[in-house]
């Protein structure tokens, strides 16, 4: 009994460490580099996948496509099968981003070449990176389209877009993305579905830096015009930055908070900051949303895919969805189901972020730092804003999840066998 | 009996056209040109000023020192006196802003060469024209800030961003307002008080343009560079499509609409469609609000100020409070607050814009067409969102007031005396 009270004591004070740090955190965008040059331990012939680990096998079929488009865009392999023989063979690697400092959104296919957003979280000194936003035209659907536009979208990002970005953010000294992200709460986003306050907030804030910037005109003119109507890009440098807070929440002994929250579009994975790197996974569910365009069907689409997610981990996305009325369009729902659903995140969370706020609740902090404790007992799990996935690759919708149950109940139980004993002599 | 049914149903129907013409308005922003060129009757001793028409001895502090300066920099006249005696002299024309097609934020202070945004109802024909946004350094605060640096801001309006903005806009064809609008009333604008996501917008509507435009370099990453600082430029341009709107909306026979809304700082203004372009005023309401610094007080400001309440004669600004939580934080109130506001003006207004949702109501269209009968009736009179004036001129708060019953009994009286007399034989 005293050493439960000790465990409990213990915990608290590692949850509150990690809410401090998410608190904390201060994110600023400072540089976007190619993956190898960007990630601890890249190599050219890795290429790095959304999600908890996952053997070919079992790979859903956009992450498999995309991986095999990678592995010939990197000129790893000259035909599919090659490209599969290798990955087959293991000549090459596959990873997930969040093992190699990344974040990558639906399939979160990364290779040698991306070009990544570097985010900093100054206070602690955690790097996160992601790859930049792809674009409609970069929506791979099947081989044929990425032999068509695909690898083409693919090369002007790393060649034009990538270089662009690069030299207006290290000309700005670094791009404050908690400032744009409390201001995005106030104009309707929640930063994962809904991110065209946040994209416009920091097109303008790049602006000024790129327009000064010595580069061909030719490639900021085509930059910008892209930029302004990506009203999604925004996403790319605020998972970046999510996941350099959620890293440098990660490791503390004791503490029962959620560090990763991410699927590969067949399992669900979380991982928890006194668990180390251990993932504890469950089948991804589906996603209930609205899909844009009739020519689909829920038979088109893959269950729940990407590191996205880390947006709820450190307190945004579907925990703000207050926030982001808008978003409720894709479920049918209501502004009061909006508001219902944040005060729910609050039942699992064991802090609030007092830099975040909700105008619609009066100005009320963003719930934040999950306890697998809080979800097991109350059953109530994270509420994930998301896009929808064809099944042969590509954002065909958007929509809401849960995070499965299972996950959560596999970490407690490896929380007490990793605990319990040490304070049970 | 039948004359009063009679005459009920001429009304009736009269406010259902105007709140046809507000409904379909279709506001473009088509060009930038200087008010000389833009504005019908515009003389180059003629200078316009925000509100109903005021006499010289009767004009407020900074309406007065605003003008002076505008003769100076028109050179009209070589020193203040010189200045004085020839508006004293009617050799210097003083005249509203709205009767000549345009409206004036704050002091509204508008001479020949100012540089004008043109916006035109593609659905009526009618075009609103509005200053340029002055920017914090166009903040006049007395004839030493202008003799500093106000004159040259204004050069720089006139002779920089002027024609910047004239190639940006002329070279896309036209920028859609509406479709800005009604995209910020998602993003926590409510389009007088805060513009921040309608200005992002706006920026990124004209970018693409203004990259291609054959501007001087320099003058092109100034204008950028100002623009993504200008955090409510685009009120400017809502301004001058409002005025569009209601101008379109004016002189329909037996409606009770109000058309305009409008404070010179001494004066609140109405005219109403159905009686044309006289103007019922009563003394201008002090503003509830914040001062943006310590070191003003009550006695620094002067009453309500400007024709930027062109916003919510067309359903805007303090309308759909409920859009705009985030300002109640300069009044003291909270997110009900806000949304009772809202409620409030539907008890006052005779219909709703479709296109105009507002998310924290489940997307209700914003209430619009204000009918002085159900002001009058009810004693609610439309709520201002408004910016608070230093009596030296320049902009030291922002806050909430009430536009006077007064205005609206006077006009009611007026309505009878013009139509009740031609109805009843």
């Amino acid at each position: 009994m005293n050493n439960r009270a000790e465990l409990r004591s213990l915990i608290e004070t590692a949850n509150q460490t990690v809410l401090k740090t998410f608190q904390d955190s201060r994110p600023v965008w400072f540089d976007v580099r190619p993956a190898i040059e960007a990630l601890p331990g890249m190599t050219r012939d890795t290429i790095l996948h959304a999600g908890p680990p996952i053997e070919w096998s079992r790979m859903c079929e956009p992450q498999r496509s995309g991986v095999i488009c990678a592995a010939l865009f990197e000129g790893l392999a000259d035909s599919e099968s090659e490209a599969v023989a290798k990955i087959e063979a293991g000549d090459i690697c596959l990873a997930p981003c969040h093992e190699h400092g990344a974040v990558g959104g639906m399939a979160g296919i990364t290779s040698a070449s991306s070009a990544l957003a570097m985010v900093r979280d100054e206070a602690s000194g955690a790097v996160g990176c992601s790859q930049l936003y792809q674009g409609p035209r970069g929506q791979l659907r099947s081989r044929d389209d990425y032999d068509r536009e695909a690898a083409r979208q693919w090369r002007w990002l790393a060649e034009v877009l990538g270089p662009v970005l690069q030299a207006a953010v290290r000309a700005s000294g670094g791009i404050d993305v908690k400032h744009i992200t409390a201001k995005a709460l106030q104009m309707g986003d929640e930063c994962h579905n809904r991110n065209s306050a946040a994209s416009a907030l920091l097109l303008m804030e790049i602006l000024p830096w790129a327009l000064r910037a010595r580069m061909d005109p030719a490639s900021l003119r085509d930059s910008l015009a892209y930029l302004t109507g990506a009203e999604q890009f925004s996403l790319c440098v605020s998972m970046a930055a999510a996941k350099a807070t959620a890293d440098a929440a990660s490791g503390v002994p004791h503490s029962t908070i959620v560090t990763t929250l991410s699927r590969n579009g067949t399992d669900f994975g979380i991982r928890v900051s006194g668990l180390g790197d251990t993932w504890f996974t469950a089948p991804a569910n589906e996603v209930d949303g609205l899909l844009f365009s009739a020519e689909w069907n829920a038979d088109d689409t893959v269950p729940d895919m990407g590191d996205s997610a880390i947006m709820e981990t450190v307190g945004l996305g579907g925990h703000v969805q207050a926030a982001a009325p808008v978003l409720q369009q894709f479920v049918g729902g209501s502004f009061q189901r909006a508001v219902q659903l944040t005060e729910e995140m609050r039942q699992i969370t064991v802090g609030a972020l007092q830099d975040y706020r909700i105008p619609n609740l009066d100005f009320a902090p963003a719930p934040a730092a999950t306890d697998i404790r809080h979800v097991v007992r109350t059953g109530t799990t994270p509420i994930i804003d998301t896009a929808i996935a064809h099944r042969k690759g590509g954002v065909i919708g958007a929509g809401q999840t849960r995070a499965p149950l299972d996950c959560f109940k596999k970490a407690l139980r490896a929380f007490f066998d990793t605990y319990v004993p040490a304070t049970e002599p």
